[in-house]
């Protein structure tokens, strides 16, 4: 299978029908394919060769979506990158992935040229966005004026994307998916009606995210219209639907959250909507009940998985939820994959006992971009082992209890602890720090700092934030620090996260 | 993707639900997997290694469900071959594949002797039918009588199975499927609805073809029960559909013509059903009216494809069945593959212009099994083509005109005219033959042949049919036989199929 063979099938069935709508520009599916085909020439012009990578830090747009079909079309390989990165972390992505070409938005396109000095691999640098571009950028449109090329046809078990991921080692990884990895994912969410039939895609979470990408993929396969906004803005979401007519939607809970304690929320037409997909970080039981109460007519569906698994790997059905345990859920074993909770031996536990969750299916990553060894400690055996602890039941529903990584979710984003205690420990008033993940009632959790300082010195929450936000993006900078004596040590003098955690998550 | 993958999650999920009911014995997920493991372990045991081909000759049944599983399981190829083949087609099928196992079904015991003798490679026969096994074969309960062995757990890329296509050089080709190939095309019919979720699927097709095999498949993958009949008879199958509360079945035209016709029909309690997947061969649209009138609660779905695509390219949803233009189609394009019509340089049509059907996905077929040289024809520039003549409409819907392959199609299987040619030219009173398709009401079409005798020789179409039975299959017989005194013929000298088609097609 093949990213571009969606467009090729909607230039066959619907060349009329709107691709995409970004606030109220409409581009049918034959002006998409027409701006991809001549953007990927451009891309080509510009020395893309087949296999070269190609970035974008950008939000949501139209340009978006033609940049997800004329890097393959082109034979290049997607880079998507966080757009809420600090420039340290991007520059140290370019760098890890060797870009050719770079796409950024309005946001990012003050920061071009200090991307481009410390990214001497990067040949050009798109402006992706409306208006002028800023001297020394290309403008995408300028790029695009280039006679059409035909489609390269990479696809199978081709290299599709590069899609960084945090790590615990502190650095973020890529994660290297094919065609089939993104195809087969989903494919296996269509066969469980992850989205409508005939209905139209509102994208208010990032592209940049595989959750997002994800049904950017199966609304394709259905070939329906993408109804884009630049990011989650609960109004602008609320708005939307009732205007575009959107029927399906994919979000976190924190902004399942902000939908329905929005004070205009009764004020708007959502008698379209009919599926909300939520994922990336545990649903609270109290907001599921809030959020069915609010949207009657919607099913809900919870996507369990992780990029390294392009990204689904269990669905729990909008029938699931019905049922009060089953709705405590990650739901059950997509169909194109097999999940297994295994012991410390990768030996299979019996049911309703913890262990790692494991999985295997075409949907698993090829690997870890030029990491050989990381990549064969976490494929180990064929499965991907994916860090979280958890059980199945006797009736094969994924119960997730633990992250075995040190991970705090925060607003649907992954914040790997060993990342951020790195730049904290960087500090000059710092002698020893802990970061975890406190409860917190609007990002489900809150990334805490517990620090033990040098002799003498000082360090305020506000002083903190501003040096960590140099160095890493601001999801990621501790909301919340405490100062402490000593960290509680394990004999081998590895910090106690856990009793850390339940100390200071009053 | 694995096959096994959906008996491991039928263990996890519902390991006391009915997997097989055949005739009336029941066999439950968990029961079904702890045979699989044990004749897998017996595979193993009688000297089968990973890709080593294993055979089967064999109505449906229960065992066959377990020997699509246990093969793999072993690290086995499948190969099930024809059952109504001649002893003839079925020793050249398994000496070309080097079968290391062969099972064999009651009808086809007796004649394990000379297979054995004819394929020296054949370690093993094994009896897979009910009752004590004849002298010199292995009773499948005895192989299945070893401990149990873990699952070897090919999957992805690795070859699945081999199946046995008939070909326009006059001899059968081994279609390679890959486990991804099977499962991809199985997962994009359900994504459009293929069967019903929750519900039994009706085998009365037979399993040695890929048609019913994607439907064993696909039920497989949403944890189905598969109820099965030995083969396909109208008052067997009208019966079963109450007794087994049976929601979907898979069958070929001709025998939804048997069904609608049996004076029973209306006899029976078919309330159940839900789904019926036709393909195969065109449906009369005569026939596809009555058929919705006699079942009036029932989907009909065409699922159009060929072995090499395993089995599924393309895909006419109930929903279609409702526009009489549309019904007339093959539908439109599977989710899991794209489809173009091409011209002879392999250009791509405009909308309604006639040419050669190609398709390309994650379904089409490794390639013919030791002939690179026609997989490299069949498969150049990265697609498949088909041999069908046909054109694509405005919105996307496919539609067969012509087999460019000289191909009848009766009841279903497909006869290539060469093999029967070469069948008939080798009668001693024979000087010249032409076999084609004629219209025939009961079999869609009838194999027919067009003879030239030897001077003073006679031919009846008696004496010609137990000639040919000697050799080909029962269905690939000339049903009927017109003597000429020549054949209308090109200047290059090959025969003018068309104009004998047009000439004995009254």
């Amino acid at each position: 299978m093949d990213l571009t063979t969606t467009l090729h099938r909607g230039r066959q069935r619907t060349p009329d029908r709107a691709a995409t709508i970004f606030n109220d520009r409409v581009t049918n599916y034959r002006d998409t394919l027409d701006r991809v085909r001549r953007f990927a020439a451009g891309l080509v012009g510009v020395g893309v060769g087949v296999g070269d990578r190609v970035a974008i830090l950008s939000l949501n747009s139209d340009y978006f979506v033609q940049y997800f079909y004329a890097t393959p079309w082109a034979g290049g390989v997607l880079v998507p990158l966080n757009a809420r990165w600090s420039v340290e972390e991007a520059i140290f992505a370019l760098r890890d992935c060797d870009a050719r070409v770079l796409l950024v938005d309005a946001a990012w396109a003050p920061q071009a040229a200090r991307l481009a000095e410390a990214c001497p691999s990067l040949r050009r640098i798109v402006y992706a966005d409306d208006g002028q571009p800023p001297p020394g950028l290309t403008a995408f449109a300028e790029l695009a004026s280039s006679s059409a090329m035909d489609d390269v046809a990479r696809g199978g078990d081709d290299l599709a994307g590069i899609f960084y991921t945090g790590g615990t080692t502190g650095t973020a990884k890529g994660v290297m998916l094919s065609h089939d990895n993104l195809l087969v994912s989903a494919l296996g969410g269509l066969a469980e009606e992850f989205l409508t039939r005939g209905g139209r895609l509102l994208h208010a979470a990032p592209m940049f995210h595989l959750a997002d990408l994800a049904g950017l993929n199966t609304e394709a396969l259905i070939g329906g219209t993408h109804v884009i906004l630049p990011s989650f803005e609960p109004g602008s979401v609320l708005g939307a639907i009732g205007a575009h007519q959107v029927t399906d939607t994919i979000l976190v809970p924190t902004m399942i959250q902000a939908l329905v304690d929005h004070p205009s929320f009764h004020d708007h037409d959502l008698a379209t909507l009919r599926r909300v997909v939520y994922g990336a970080s545990p649903m609270p039981s109290l907001l599921m009940a809030r959020a069915q109460d609010a949207l009657p007519d919607v099913g809900f569906l919870q996507g369990y998985g992780m990029t390294e698994l392009a990204p689904i790997a269990a669905i729990l059905a909008p029938d699931d939820h019905g049922d009060q345990g089953h709705r405590s859920s990650a739901g059950r074993a997509a169909p194109h994959c097999e999940i297994r909770v295994v012991d410390e031996n990768d030996a299979e536990c019996p049911p309703e006992t913890i262990g790692e969750i494991t999985v295997r299916g075409s949907n698993v990553m090829l690997g870890y971009w030029a990491r050989p060894e990381e990549t064969s400690v976490a494929l180990r055996g064929g499965w991907m082992h994916t860090g979280d602890g958890g059980y199945m039941d006797a009736d094969g529903f994924v119960y997730i209890v633990d992250r075995m990584k040190d991970m705090i979710i925060s607003g649907g984003e992954n914040v790997y602890s060993a990342e951020v205690e790195n730049v904290v420990a960087s500090h000059p008033s710092v002698v020893m720090c802990a970061v975890i993940g406190v409860p917190d009632e609007r990002w489900g959790e809150r990334v805490h700092a517990v620090v033990v300082l040098r002799e003498g010195r000082t360090l305020d929450p506000v002083t903190l934030r501003a040096f960590c936000k140099k160095h890493i993006a601001a999801y990621k900078v501790p909301h919340t620090l405490d100062i402490v004596d000593a960290l509680p040590l394990t004999a081998a003098g590895k910090v106690l996260k856990r009793q850390l955690r339940e100390q200071h998550s009053r």
